[in-house]
């Protein structure tokens, strides 16, 4: 039987890079054969496998440099039943693509916000002087490259060393980002029900907004010995100050202490989810800059 | 004396909107008079103070939909010696700018990517099949009208509707925000000393991944009754999975709960930053929508 991905696209995106790492995970593992599907925003992918159009869904949760992928969390805590069935963490590696012969000659660059900003310091030292022009998708962005016009040279993407090497497009600068240590975090969710592993994701909203709401749902895990991996507050989006809490656990799902917090835990919050539980697999790719 | 406040340029962002309602809430209460210098990005705006080019520089810091604005964070805790000597809430509302005569023409929206996201319900539901695309701020998007080609009338923009008045262009729909309580933090920033007003903002990276880490600095304020009014996690860019932590308390400085927490506060942190001490101001906006 075939797996059905949904992840964002169009091909050559480091969402895409995920889920094909997640798909040889899985071939590996069980010897399933997979199908990717490409989406044009997260959202329309989170909405592909929480309506059954795909079985699976790869999204990126949180980047080491830019942090949460806010679209995520929020989709996340709009949609019902969705679980992490397992993460995925994918180093970034990102590269400087353009027709011109040497970056004196490049004006603008287009790129994800994201990836922008996680190459900021290279950009400001080598192209000062270039605009930077956000896109939807570092691949989206390779369409201002393929456009046949005396701009051409001027332009620069920055993308993935793979998407150029699908596009047949050439690299001037890799690795670009100003940390070497850049990676992002992916997840992948499924309507099956919760499984059990080393790490376990929730959300949470408070009551009233009252001295210390917060200390008690962190104490509830302290009191446990539970490490925390991870918090981030989101906006209710009901009025500026209220929030909802995302917060990552090192403790399966299934273990006893996990099974009294969360008991203890409906106790003092007003809407808890629980994202899953799951074990995180390390896609180890290469660098392509080398 | 003149006073210099930096902002989010060109002309029609609504940093400019909140830089010229902290310009007239200071001419009522000093009778100063102010000047206004855009700059092409929040890190620019921000550097332009700290290295004393301006006086004042006004950024946004959280928007009560899409949440924290993470490069005003990540620059604040980079840059030395800012301090925050006001906050200003500003009302968001947008408006859908074109020379098209009907939706049904638009095909493509043009805006900073949180405009796009604080209206993705309203596209969705009336401009289904339009391409959206991302550009550095909503001014900025206006270019693509401003093009005198056939494609103009496929075009539409998302920014203020002082921006269509500015430069002269058609509402065709106003206000489109999917949220109507819509509303942008600002800070006024200088390298004046701190002052004391009714909220402190501080921020901390914690020494080591511990169980409950986090749960001892928010003790120190809940024990001595101190609300936090906001707690956001940002990345500290070292390695996935370690983060640096922004708390807004609702207390002045100088208060002796404060200054006791501040100094326990200090043995249970790495590095803590104290970003000043302020009153909120708040800037009306009659609804331009009406």
């Amino acid at each position: 039987m075939t797996v059905s991905i949904a992840h964002l696209g169009p091909s050559g995106t480091y969402a895409e890079s995920a889920a094909l790492a997640y798909a040889e995970w899985l071939r590996q593992q069980t010897g399933q054969s997979t199908q990717l599907y490409p989406y044009p925003s997260i959202a329309q992918t989170l909405r592909a496998v929480a309506t059954g159009l795909t079985e699976i869904a790869v999204v990126p949760v949180e980047n080491s440099i830019e942090g949460s992928v806010t679209v995520t969390l929020d989709m996340l805590w709009q949609l019902d039943h969705l679980q992490v069935q397992r993460a995925l963490v994918l180093p970034i590696f990102h590269a400087l693509i353009s027709n011109a012969l040497t970056l004196e000659q490049i004006q603008i660059v287009y790129s994800h916000p994201q990836a922008l900003a996680q190459c900021q310091r290279w950009l400001e030292k080598y192209l000062p002087n270039a605009q930077l022009a956000a896109t939807n998708s570092t691949t989206e962005a390779l369409q201002y490259l393929e456009q046949p016009t005396q701009q051409t040279s001027a332009t620069a993407v920055i993308a993935s060393q793979r998407a150029a090497q699908l596009y047949n497009l050439p690299v001037l600068a890799s690795p670009i980002n100003d940390y070497p240590d850049n990676c992002t975090r992916f997840w992948i969710l499924s309507l099956q029900p919760p499984s059990s592993g080393t790490h376990t994701s929730l959300a949470f909203s408070l009551p009233a907004n009252t001295p210390g709401a917060l200390v008690q749902p962190l104490q509830i895990f302290a009191k446990r010995n539970i490490n925390l991996s991870r918090i981030e507050s989101r906006p209710t989006k009901r009025s500026l100050g209220e929030y909802l809490f995302f917060i990552d656990i090192e403790a399966p799902l299934s273990a006893e202490a996990t099974q009294s917090a969360l008991q203890e835990l409906r106790h003092c919050t007003e809407t808890l989810k629980i994202f899953g539980s799951y074990d995180i697999i390390a896609a180890s790719v290469s660098n392509p800059g080398g």
